[in-house]
């Protein structure tokens, strides 16, 4: 939605270079930095590692302000974090809200964006513990939710290999397909997206071997994850949701289903409290790239640096 | 400098408003919630509890894009982040940074950010492990930093009594005269302020009750302290930075110097490694407020909700 003339530099590519500017010092605790769902920290003496994931919610880039309710801005801005806990098998903790808020936004707006946050908040165990206040020219709000998992055994995009099955939760492209009609049961998957943070448990114990959450569409997050561990993905079309174009699946974005590998000695069972687990593909070696039925697939997901 | 139109909720308000609703639950090793420098989150068998601080950066609210340079931008970021765990007597970790670019914002413009926010977080062992990017119409960046400090030993601004001495480290308003002559050292104060670290572990071990740091002026943060520690603050003139107006030392703000309180018994030297420490007054019984040389002194400082 964003409309800008810069040269053209992708997310991917913006994310390299912060990385490699920022090379991770050995020591302190740090186990995973830049470059997966969260960040991982080891505090001295724990029994569990620590997991951080940090995101935006911008009006204009993420919603438009005449559609989403405050409500559903603070349940969303909250499951979007919470999403990136579950794909790495954790159970989230706590998490620190910073907010701009827009001028016409009164006492009344913010009660409601945060009645949204922390309904979604209690149900699922987060406290709310600080953040930061300020006046902007439009809406715009950053989350940091930390979660936690047993030692060492966070999942991580890196870890699947070569002849391991590629799997998705659910059914993709609602979202899209909610936005795009604005009403229905889609759109309201599209404004309050359901975290898989029983499902990321469950492949944790299970032994999957990589996982991430699905929040850019398949065709760029599978790449993701391909790149991560250095693999080739070949798959066939996910689930669609019902009413979703393939295109809507594949493109779409903002499903936060689980993408998930194991390799074929794990029986993934075909469904997990009731929401489908469907195997669409196997990982080869090859250089990192996503075949669908045997052509290239692009990743044309959403990436807030590419041209439009 | 942000206009806005809407009714006048302050930002003491809108905190108080979050917390109530936030209400933190018991259990989940979450030791201080909304509304001191830092929360503080106990892991389970740690022999550390862990700070986290979030703070925005925002274009046209807290600085003008012509005056401010990306690679100050980045170190004053980070800077204001590390400050508030210098106030709690930690040692900075890690952070996370979320940043929304503007259009016109291209690689070299991201490379300079983070050359400034890396230089000081190598100087002071911050790991960058994290964040989020996203277009925007403008720059807006928001910084989590994690700290550390041995358990329970957290220096709160809930802790001062009647009777205790209160101290301000350095001199005032500088940043407030630095931004308004745009030249010299007090620009250069502005635009790269220094994060009290070594003094902030200094006053936890020598005994202090509470501590701040002086981010929003002098009037505005001490009247949080004594709302915090439900005491009555008596002060004369602070010390005034060179150049600088008393109404800039008293109501100037992003001086990132200590604000902190010790009893009589606890001797606190004259300077720490070349910083005057000066008493300033004493805490008294009553309600929370600050009287200036016998008179009611208003929380003047920044506030992005008061209505300019």
């Amino acid at each position: 939605m964003v409309k800008h003339s810069s040269p053209a530099v992708t997310e991917v590519d913006l994310v390299e270079r912060i990385r490699r500017l920022a090379a991770l010092p050995r020591g302190g605790g740090l186990v995973l930095g830049i470059g997966d769902d969260c960040a991982i920290c080891r505090p001295r003496g724990a029994a569990e590692d620590l997991l951080f994931t940090t995101d935006m919610l911008i009006e204009g880039a993420h919603f438009l302000p005449a559609t989403h309710r405050p409500e559903d801005l603070g349940w969303k801005a909250l499951a979007r974090g919470i999403s990136d806990i579950a794909a790495m098998g954790g159970e989230p903790r706590f998490c620190l809200v910073s907010l701009a808020l827009a001028p016409q936004a009164d006492g009344k707006w913010v009660d409601a964006f945060y009645r949204g946050l922390l309904r979604l908040a209690r149900r699922e165990g987060v406290a709310l513990i600080g953040g930061d206040l300020a006046r902007g020219p439009q809406f715009m709000c950053d989350i940091v939710v930390c979660g936690a998992v047993p030692r060492g055994q966070a999942l991580l995009r890196s870890g699947a290999r070569p002849g391991d099955a590629i799997y998705v939760s659910g059914a993709l492209g609602g979202s899209a397909a909610g936005l795009e009609r604005g009403a229905g049961r889609a759109w309201r998957r599209h404004l309050r997206p359901e975290p898989r943070l029983a499902l990321g448990r469950f492949l944790r114990c299970l032994g999957s071997t990589a996982a991430m959450d699905l929040s850019d569409g398949l065709s760029l997050d599978l790449h993701r994850l391909c790149r991560a561990s250095r693999v080739k993905a070949e798959i066939s079309a996910p689930p669609i949701y019902p009413g979703a174009t393939l295109r809507q699946a594949l493109d779409g974005g903002e499903d936060y289903e689980l993408l998930f590998t194991a390799p074929p000695r794990v029986k993934v069972p075909p469904e997990f409290e009731g929401l489908p687990l469907t195997q669409i593909g196997t990982m080869r070696r090859g250089a990192p790239s996503v075949d669908l039925d045997g052509a290239p697939l692009p990743p044309r997901g959403w990436d807030h640096f590419r041209k439009r």
